[in-house]
């Protein structure tokens, strides 16, 4: 059982758009057990489309086709189905219905021979009904091979594969089962973790297999299995995992398995808790506040936080005392201590994390070297900072200073 | 002048790790007028690995591949390598005592074997230093295909694309001249705009394309072409772009073009004229913030914003007054004003942001439906807000609105 991914257009080969269409397509067959052999992007070229139709038929069980089903010129997606199906293009009515619909509601803009256009289907494609745009989905088969088509707009790909393609091939498909479990880990790299675990990686029996996926400052472990029968398979993982766990308990973040993220792992325990988080940020300029409040029921947990990205903003708002600023400067972990005593009281939180340093690429109004962070902690035990260095690429030093973040409090948690 | 871009690794085929790697890859390879004829992502698998570079090497000149160079067992690159250029592995002193050294100094634990066997490279490989991590880029050639090989860690990937991968294939290749132009449209639907400027497309000569763009509320508009004569392809992109203008003008964002970003674009008009922005959000919990300081530069027009998250927090640090929560409920176009005015106050700014709304799954305190957001602006002249609906997935919701919000900025900076 086996699925290709085939993303199309020509903004993904000159690197101006970043891919995740594959990526969620590909976590919802895991999800159901179907593997994903290979994904390919390649250009809105019927030729190449065609004879990548073509090759990952001759494989592929199914294949998934996002993108290039947009009403202008570049997008040919339909009428390379129609080439490699042997098929010609029709009108649907409901489609079209449903375009002109469309248009009243939301748009409020009058119809185009365009949008009229996107009613054209290929006559042998079952339509997938896409509320929430133009462009349907498309079902094909040809020769026991499933070829489906999908918009390559993210929002309007998720809700066709989770209404329309899962339970689709859930119902054709006998399907092995998969289960995979995840372990977050810290504090070992990623070839210590794998020397320390050695041993028992060697002796895993057949269908299981382990990764390692290195994550800032973090790696996550997944152990993982494919088989007939749901319960020989997750009894097979979990007595792997009871094996493992001795093993790495220095180094395994409590309560998080599965996929969860660290900013859900906190989220929960916050919960369980019933206590709150709250957040300071220079640098990392809201960037905390925004990964943690992303999840649902962050409101349960998170009152507010602040962003206090010049030196008078942390004085007078956040009341940093100007003195302590003059003495160790701005970037210091005096004044991510501070800050984040501070945003506890003022958000009347638990936790709080307080973050300066200089992201780059110029040094700023202190001595530090670009990449210089300080990450304040405060709980309502104690109140402490860490330094840290996390290179030169702006984006990276507020992607691994957050991460670093939550690493700390999650710490701080779980020693409760 | 072709290239191909493989990426490894069974997260990315799974679902897990969304596949950002191959899109700066191909990037900085269009940057420099080598095209990406395709991007294939496989698992941590020999066989596949060496037949996709069977594949690859009979139509591209270069491939890049990226993974699977990490030190723990399912890590297979390098072997594939040895195995496709007929080659073994050799130890590389440079490459070990780069590793002792990092070892020493940032990782503080003692070097394992398996970190020692990331010194082991194929013997025909030309060895790119990777100052920041332990697996080296390898440069290999067959037959006239260069093959390279990069670890999968994004920031080590980035550094060796620009510093040792990038100056040797400008040197090894004549590069046609690639120029591309994205304007930023605001207003129209991708089928509108298409059909506003059909005559146009239909007209282009033969070495431009258009490409349409859509991005959360706007559509970027690509016009790009390829060339041997560097002076003409511009020329030629140039006039082109002259004649479009007029016939998109109501719809186009002023000074954005080429790839900006809408925030790098604020973030411009803002310093030309010496103001600054602010933010106090609700529902997108700082993402406002953290997006917008992303930029290089932010510091000279942003000082801090807000995340009021709670009620009580909108009420008691912000100063949105009680009464009007009562009346109009905390999801209204006046509190998302309140706190747009208030903020823009509190932070000494002259352009603020107000964010209020449900992004879902559940109802929360108002009465307003799952997807339902305001969005209050406030500038040295007027405070206003607009209400959305941005659907049911709660992450689009907030990039949606995020979006939204920069794009009413916008309009206000422009009108100035």
């Amino acid at each position: 059982m086996k699925a290709e991914i085939i993303t199309i257009g020509n903004e993904l080969l000159i690197g101006q758009v970043v891919d995740s269409n594959s990526a969620d397509i590909a976590a919802e067959l895991d999800r159901i057990g179907i593997s994903v052999y290979q994904i390919l992007s390649i250009q809105d070229d019927k030729e190449h489309i065609i004879s990548a139709l073509k090759e990952a038929s001759s494989r592929a069980n199914v294949i998934i086709i996002s993108g290039g089903l947009g009403p202008t010129k570049d997008d040919v997606t339909k009428y390379s189905l129609c080439e490699f199906f042997d098929d010609t293009l029709v009108n649907n009515e409901a489609v079209l219905e449903h375009i002109e619909e469309l248009f009243k509601k939301i748009k409020n803009t009058p119809l185009s021979d365009l949008n009229r256009e996107q009613a054209m289907v290929p006559s042998k494609a079952e339509v997938l009904h896409n509320k929430y745009g133009t462009a349907p989905g498309l079902y094909m088969e040809k020769e026991g091979t499933v070829v489906i088509a999908v918009p390559g707009v993210p929002f309007e790909m998720k809700m066709l594969m989770e209404r329309e393609i899962i339970p689709r091939l859930k119902e054709k498909f006998d399907r092995p089962f998969i289960y995979h479990k995840t372990l977050r880990t810290y504090g070992l790299g990623e070839s210590a973790l794998a020397e320390k675990i050695a041993d028992w990686e060697d002796n895993l029996p057949e269908p299981l297999k382990m990764a390692y996926l290195p994550d800032l400052g973090s790696v996550r472990l997944r152990l993982s299995g494919k088989g007939e029968n749901e319960d020989d398979l997750k009894r097979s993982v979990e007595a792997q995992l009871t094996k493992l766990y001795p093993l790495i308990e220095d180094y395994l973040a409590e309560n998080v398995n599965d996929d969860d993220n660290i900013t859900v792992t906190i989220n929960k325990l916050l919960r369980e808790k019933e206590l709150f988080l709250t957040s300071a940020e220079s640098f990392t300029g809201g960037e905390v506040a925004a990964q943690f409040t992303i999840n649902p029921g962050a409101s349960t947990c998170f009152k507010g936080g602040i962003v206090t990205y010049s030196t008078p903003s942390k004085i007078e708002i956040l009341k940093v005392p100007e003195k302590l600023i003059e003495k160790h400067s701005v970037v210091s972990g005096e004044v991510a201590e501070a800050m984040a005593k501070n945003a506890r009281k003022m958000f009347k939180a638990d936790y709080a994390i307080g973050t300066t340093g200089n992201a780059g690429p110029k040094k700023g109004e202190s001595d530090e070297e670009v990449g210089t962070v300080f990450i304040g902690i405060a709980t309502p035990e104690k109140v402490f900072s860490k330094k840290y260095n996390f290179g030169s690429s702006r984006e990276d030093v507020v992607k691994k200073a957050v991460n670093k973040a939550f690493e700390l409090v999650l710490r701080e948690l779980v020693k409760k």
